[in-house]
């Protein structure tokens, strides 16, 4: 998979691409990533992106050419399967929608930033909008992260068997059930009993139990989601 | 406001707090953001933090004991307002939450890696478990993230006006309207008219009437939550 991600501000999405997961999915070759520094298309000697809104008011709007010029020349090079733009009053991103994306090939992922981008670039060269959660951030760079991370786990090969993603909280829409680890006694605090007991069709049970006990209490919209 | 954060990856989080926003909000002293690596708190040589989980199955479980020290450490040293877990099974952040804990002084956020951890750490430290949404990441780092941008915007004097909050989607649980800049005419694609017109009232109502027909297409959910 190759992902482009247009963005203003590439130094802030360094990090979460240089550790865990998604670097080892890159150093791999399962994926590429690339940033696009959207002041490298500017149109003006200032290297400007964003103008005023017209009709007034408070925050910048990125402005329609530099982002036409960056997309028409990734698109030269290469089809892309879909131009995503991160906005908060887009699709709500969930596990369905980020399994459906891993199975593409060519991605290219717009980061809003101030206050949105011109209409037009969404009219014209989205071709789908995709929101993080029900909360307002600095700019869609996080959200782009995010969405990466989402996506790229479950890519075949990129985890390991310890970090098998079958058994995660969504997958099946239950819970994950509550995990223990060493010592069994903390300081009088004790791990379930049945966890030490070495009978694992008992265990299973029980962690299908606790899944959906707590699926129940934390989150029964999941639950109605598939008249579980 | 004061932010203290556990983590088993600690470079993975420096590149969004160095930029934009919330490095502004830092370099103003409106808040402070402290990494620490959870392997400093590791109690055997080879500074593991994590172990196979009891009763069997894929992927390794965060142990109590280090956790425990970093918190009491932390703990001894100020009073916190929460110590905020990240998980999928968390209850979903919405800009209410990001709202609320703007107002707080000191917080603790613990990332969870790998299945996440021993039960007996959210039983007895944890007083907030928040997901970010119904997708799986590789980590907490990304939630932690974005958890922090969402609230350190709100702080005030963070954002300038340019950048005004109070227009925001969510902050009145509507959508955004459209935004348009410059050029009024790119390849034949124009600006509504009404935002040329230097009418602020029409202009004023026009947005309006955009954001409510936005919020009822995209996500009818939002203004039934408050019977508009």
């Amino acid at each position: 998979m190759r992902i482009d991600i247009i963005t203003v501000l590439p130094e802030l999405l360094k990090s979460p691409f240089d550790a865990s997961i998604l670097k080892r999915a890159i150093d791999k070759d399962l994926v590429s990533v690339h940033f696009h520094n959207l002041r490298d298309y500017s149109t003006n000697n200032y290297k400007t992106v964003d103008d005023y809104q017209f009709g007034g008011g408070a925050g910048m709007v990125m402005m329609i050419e530099p982002i036409d010029k960056c997309i028409r020349k990734l698109k030269a090079q290469r089809n892309y399967d879909e131009v995503i733009y991160m906005t908060p009053d887009g699709v709500t991103l969930d596990q369905g929608i980020a399994n459906s994306l891993s199975l593409y090939k060519n991605l290219i992922i717009l980061c809003g930033h101030y206050k949105g981008v011109d209409q037009r670039v969404r009219d014209l060269f989205v071709t789908k909008e995709i929101s993080i959660g029900d909360y307002v951030l600095s700019g869609g760079e996080l959200g782009a992260a995010v969405l990466c991370d989402a996506i790229i786990r479950l890519i075949p090969g990129v985890l390991n068997d310890e970090t098998s993603a079958l058994t995660d909280s969504f997958q099946d829409d239950l819970l994950a059930p509550p995990v223990y680890t060493r010592p069994a006694d903390y300081k009088g605090h004790k791990v379930p009993e049945i966890l030490l007991s070495g009978n694992f069709p008992k265990i299973e049970q029980w962690r299908e139990e606790q899944a959906f006990q707590r699926t129940k209490e934390r989150r029964p919209d999941l639950l109605d989601k598939n008249n579980l």
